[in-house]
């Protein structure tokens, strides 16, 4: 199994991923919600790169919440922002979820041609590591641009999980996350002590969601994009 | 001071450089060849981009050598490859050089509008680092648009001797990259045991290659880019 990694949503761009499988990770907080929404039953989630698309496609959908942040604030008049924590049962279930964010979504958007695209985070990457069987691309979706680690570190995670299960050969960024998360999988917290994102997050008061987010295995559920648009593998 | 670290020359294509100092870095092997050449008193190298280029330059120049390769290997014709150990000073002194390389010379070119672009290598870390004052983004070559840990060992050294000097603010990459060089400084060789690149390079016999261009601070020329052209600071 070849394995490479991507460092940022803008790199992905000129990438052409025809025939691949690709696994999208937006740890803090696209891939979090996008999965925790689906595992408490949303229906769907489209993720679209602007308000405006957001409230357009809105207006022509029964059914359905809007979501997501912009500076990762909940954007005006939309009934959820980014943190997992809303997106619970009683609020998402059957619902058809709109979503846009800064980087995760985008970062889906971008991919095109592969063959599968699948979304990924701490709390379900044993269930995708499961289903993985051919050679994949992971796409660190990064933060405005830039790699971010948290990303970086889930990808690690995700690697040796693969190798667990597979002879797996990956490329020089895969070699240095994989080693980055063995040397800190005890403590991903600390290891992330000092990244932008989740400090940024932190001074907004997002505890409980990185808290959250950082939580490994919890879900079985695997979203996959389909026609567009995210649902459950 | 605040250093950005870019992992490819690819994602460099995107970024507005400017105003600010860009610090290039292919360690195997293009700024190592570079570096060599202008310590053994060549007047001045050109980056250039295809062959017929090089060739075309080659034929309006007076005392000029064509060096470069294509796959790692010398291209037919030429003077000289792209291992360091051929740029000797009775090679070199006082010659126009015109180097043409598969990624560290589209590296220099692809930065656009820049202050200062500088070329760095593990050979003359030091230098560079002393003359640094204002905020810096490294840009990695990368092998063929792909990170390479070479590039990212010798950026994680050049935000450590950066550290030494100033109070450093740096992304994530360069707070992944300075850990994976801390964690290693007394095995450089070691920490590159998987690096493609190297591995590549090895396969083809440039062992003794490698070997120089994992020396560190041996040299104090600093190749700057001007008009064009690269030349000693």
């Amino acid at each position: 199994m070849n394995i490479s990694v991507i460092p940022t949503a803008q790199q992905a761009q000129g990438i052409d991923f025809n025939g691949q499988t690709a696994v999208v990770i937006d740890v803090l907080r696209a891939t979090t919600v996008i999965t925790t929404a689906l595992d408490n039953g949303a229906r769907e989630v489209f993720p679209v790169k602007t308000v405006e698309e957001a409230q357009s496609l809105y207006a022509s959908c029964d059914n359905a919440l809007l979501g997501g942040e912009r500076k990762a604030l909940k954007i005006e008049g939309f009934d959820l922002g980014n943190s997992p924590l809303e997106y619970k049962k009683k609020t998402v279930e059957d619902k058809t979820l709109i979503l846009t964010t800064t980087n995760g979504t985008n970062a889906i958007n971008i991919i095109k041609g592969a063959n599968e695209v699948i979304l990924a985070c701490f709390r379900n990457e044993e269930a995708v590591a499961r289903i993985l069987r051919n050679d994949i691309t992971i796409v660190c979706a990064g933060t405005e641009g830039c790699f971010s680690l948290d990303d970086g570190l889930c990808a690690g995670m995700m690697i040796e999980l693969l190798k667990q299960q597979n002879k797996v050969e990956m490329d020089d960024l895969g070699l240095l996350l994989n080693r980055f998360y063995n040397e800190n999988k005890n403590n991903l917290f600390g290891a992330l002590s000092d990244c932008h994102h989740l400090k940024r997050l932190f001074a907004l008061g997002f505890y409980d969601d990185i808290k959250f987010s950082l939580e490994t295995n919890c879900v079985e559920t695997v979203p996959v994009v389909k026609d567009g648009k995210i649902v459950r593998k």
